[in-house]
């Protein structure tokens, strides 16, 4: 046990406090969500940081000798590709070295291992708001959520996956001196137990949270001792190429093989992501995206952790203060567009309406309501543009173009706002849809971007009713609900959780559905079709290793 | 929370011992295993028990009514049918039981289902001496094996599944409030979590160790909330079915719907374990047995733990005392016929021999010294009959008769020995075949049963390559090594670790590779091919529930 290692312990007060988070979940972190917490001159230099290094070689990485630079990344609010390019070498290189790097840091004990990640994560943030910009122009994410999102709350993540690591390979004791008494005599042996990693991990990103949905799976790799392979999403790499950078750098300053993470990067054209996926040398596969590519993923005959889609929804019952309801339900629908695995996209009314302090207001004054509410935001000149974002991929702006096709009636169409610093950004608002209960099949799916479905039901019964059977079937990651009364909400609480189904009630203010609070929030739980894996359980760190002891007589 | 649980209270110095026991693995259990450490009277009322039982209906459990009656277990000592019929009904029966207990069992809390467990293994206590005999009479185990195996040392390992769930489940908090600074305000939520297991479990027992094998799973999937239907061999039911008598009992007098356990029998003509297993209401399945079986239950879309065959072997470097190693070697070898998953079957020599303290001995010479020693302990009329047992299955004789066709030289046959008790028992001694590393064909598979292969090798780097090889390609649940050089310890560990399997070094005297120890040895790794789950991680655990937290504003 090296509990003396160096950067253990300049990182030992983090690592206790953050362990004893992890068991009370109350507010914890030690990466603020405010820029003004970071460097005076952070922002600046994070505006030289991606003027510079756009049309040029990403030249940061220590893994060696590139064979070839590739890179197609697009910024969805210049819509101009923005010219970056990264080493490319040959599947079996990749492989070829995380196999030597893996020998190399298997062999590192808990304490250094957790001492380097936590530097590492240091580090990170000293970037952050170089990877702000990087955010902004792969993922079309505005401003301030390029910055929460990929920089504090992704560090909180990936600490919280080092911590949920340690705890558990620090959970039993490495070696102890075995006595049974045997009546005449004590049988005495020495025993070890060792944690040893599974294999190389491959950590597939997503194209709209390339680092928050990356380093928790990279950072649950690392600290149980397995070399990662991290394959972005080729329009969503420069974010995690700077993370990959300056963990390598750690890494070769304290002397480890930086190997121990590398980044495969591709393009559309030539993809290599199941040709690492099915490499032998590959155990461990953490997959972010669509449902059709995560259930390959799954039949993988190896340890998957996955995260699909899902389809969420918010039950409206009774509420106190029906303004500050819809006001929260935009700003959640029109958050990046939507485009959040956490967004709701099916919102159910009974057609009786639902009960407000000011009396009862119709099924047709919600829809008008949500809409007006969300037109409300989007025309705000200080407002839209920021929650807004732009939009990632042609394939969501597109959808919206076919909104009419859906099913129900458009009530509200997408539209474009104007963003002053970005002319040319790519922008949609949200659609709204009314549609009845019965036409199931049109709101029975996940329809990625800023859609919104406000469903008429016979009643908040049918409307729970609905909400589970579309956990179950489809997967859900959240859910919404507004009851006044306290046996509909336990109601809810108990259908919801019976699918595995976390349910946010009575969110009004700054509390959004959207938002899933590292050291508190799990994110999916694994338990229905959106996923088969949880940030940050147990399961997500243990399926990563194995412990074997040995005896000595 | 409801720590006030009567049952807590009264077990809560057991639970405290045993969560520490988890992490420091040192010797710990609450039952003693010497049979004189229980009722003076237990044996005699164990006879009398097994006397009543034997040509009768099984007529403990509360399961409800009986369809029909089934049962043709075999007593491999009086190789004579048992006699004993259990209550069975149809798959959708057991099912629908199963699912309405669970709704019960699901909402009690951790600390009320903690103390119902361990009350249970207190009664489960009571029984040993009845479980004794019904374990000799369907496994063929001697007597002291029955009493230690499917005694305390059973009761112990539940005992670590329960703590192990126990542990987790109550790592983070049941609700907190959440209070986020905001700057000009405080966001807060209350907030909970829930544990909420997956669904009905189906535990498929051995014939083997009927109740060792079974019992972790059962009470894993109890304290995390699964109703568990016990799917038993159908040759080895009777000393589950006491267990499982046990279990409702206390349960109906905790006003717990007893189906939260239900036992199955069934018979080898009319198998019903594919129904069970295939039922879409089951979601987590744990199996112990063949390979075959155990692949087609891990291609089952489940949650599934499995365990497997294996080959288990043992690395002879260089010794102190070649007298008591082959003795020791003897013992494994012999006790209950080989008929342990950590039975030794490979032993491994170099064919320049290895150094002892008084000199090298041959390769030869160490063929005839485990031989004379396997000859001098069957052939001892105070121990041969109480180590070797009988043999489970006509299956394992028959192999032993097949024995010459098995590859190599069979220098010690397999023979009968008279068991004073018991004049018509199955008994066979094991035949040890003399072989080259050349013919890994033969020895490169599970020969269930008292089947020894000495297998000579060119060096001990070729003798390590080998154990490696085979429990990588085969599997393995346990390695024994003897060696007298640290450099050649050093590699045997990293060499056998790396293939996930665990090794014990220069066992002689009363320290046996077959013995795994519950709260300190984990048993099987779960990751090679003898398994995917090992006893008691945290992953056998974590895997049976879900965590699902809800928020309110």
């Amino acid at each position: 046990m090296n509990t003396a290692s160096t950067l253990y312990q300049k990182h030992k007060a983090t690592i206790d406090a953050a362990l004893v988070a992890l068991s009370t979940r109350g507010y914890y972190t030690p990466y603020p969500e405010s820029p003004k917490a970071y460097a005076e001159d952070g922002d600046l230099k994070g505006k030289a940081y991606i003027s510079a290094v756009m049309n040029n070689n990403f030249n940061e990485l220590l893994q060696g000798e590139a064979e070839s630079w590739v890179g197609e990344e697009i910024s969805p609010f210049l819509q101009l590709g923005i010219g970056v390019k990264y080493p490319n070498v040959s599947i079996n290189t990749y492989v070829t070295k995380a196999h030597d790097a893996q020998k190399n840091w298997a062999n590192t004990d808990i304490y250094t291992r957790a001492g380097i990640l936590v530097e590492a994560l240091q580090r990170i943030s000293n970037r952050f708001f170089d990877i702000t910009y990087a955010t902004m122009h792969t993922t079309g994410q505005a401003y301030m959520m390029s910055f929460q999102a990929s920089g504090p709350h992704s560090n909180d993540r990936a600490l919280e996956a080092v911590i949920t690591g340690f705890k558990e390979i620090t959970s039993i004791a490495t070696e102890t001196d075995w006595i049974k008494p045997m009546g005449k005599f004590d049988l005495k042996l020495k025993k070890n137990w060792k944690a040893i990693g599974k294999g190389i991990g491959l950590v597939i990103g997503c194209s709209t949270f390339p680092v928050w949905n990356t380093v928790p799976a990279l950072f649950a790799n690392l600290i149980t001792g397995n070399a990662s392979i991290i394959k972005p999403h080729p329009k969503a790499i420069l974010p995690i190429a700077i993370v990959v950078a300056e963990i390598q750098k750690v890494l070769a300053e304290q002397n480890v093989n930086p190997c121990v993470v590398q980044l495969a990067a591709d393009t559309p054209d030539a993809p290599i992501t199941k040709q690492l996926a099915e490499h032998a040398a590959i155990k461990l596969v953490d997959y972010t995206g669509n449902s059709e590519f995560g259930n390959y993923i799954e039949s993988l005959n190896k340890t998957v952790f996955t995260e699909k889609a899902g389809v969420n929804s918010i039950i409206l019952d009774s509420v106190s203060d029906a303004k500050a309801v819809f006001g929260n339900i935009a700003f959640s629908a029109c958050l990046y567009s939507g485009q959040m695995c956490t967004a709701p996209q099916n919102i159910f009314v009974p057609e009786n309406g639902i009960k407000t302090a000011d009396g009862v207001l119709s099924y047709d004054e919600v829809v008008s309501g949500i809409c007006a509410s969300i037109t409300a935001l989007v025309d705000n000149p200080k407002a839209g543009a920021g929650t807004l974002g732009a939009i990632q991929s042609e394939i969501t702006l597109n959808r919206l173009k076919n909104v009419n096709t859906l099913g129900g009636e458009v009530v509200l169409a997408s539209k474009t706002i104007v963003n002053e610093e970005f002319k040319d950004a790519r922008i949609a608002t949200p659609a709204v849809i009314r549609i009845s209960e019965n036409e199931y099949n049109s709101f029975n799916k996940e329809c990625f971007g800023p859609i919104v479905f406000v469903i008429k039901t016979a009643s908040t019964a049918n409307s729970i009713a609905l909400a589970q059977k579309l956990a179950e079937e489809k997967g859900a990651i959240t859910c919404g609900a507004y009851t006044t009364d306290e046996q509909t909400m336990h109601t809810i609480e108990q259908a919801m959780n019976s699918v595995f189904t976390p349910v946010s009630f009575n969110f009004t203010g700054a509390a959004f559905i959207n938002s899933h609070a590292a050291f508190s929030d799990f994110h999916v739980t694994g338990g229905n079709a959106a996923g088969n894996a949880s940030l940050t359980t147990t399961e997500f760190i243990v399926k990563r290793f194995v412990w074997v002891g040995n005896r000595f007589a």
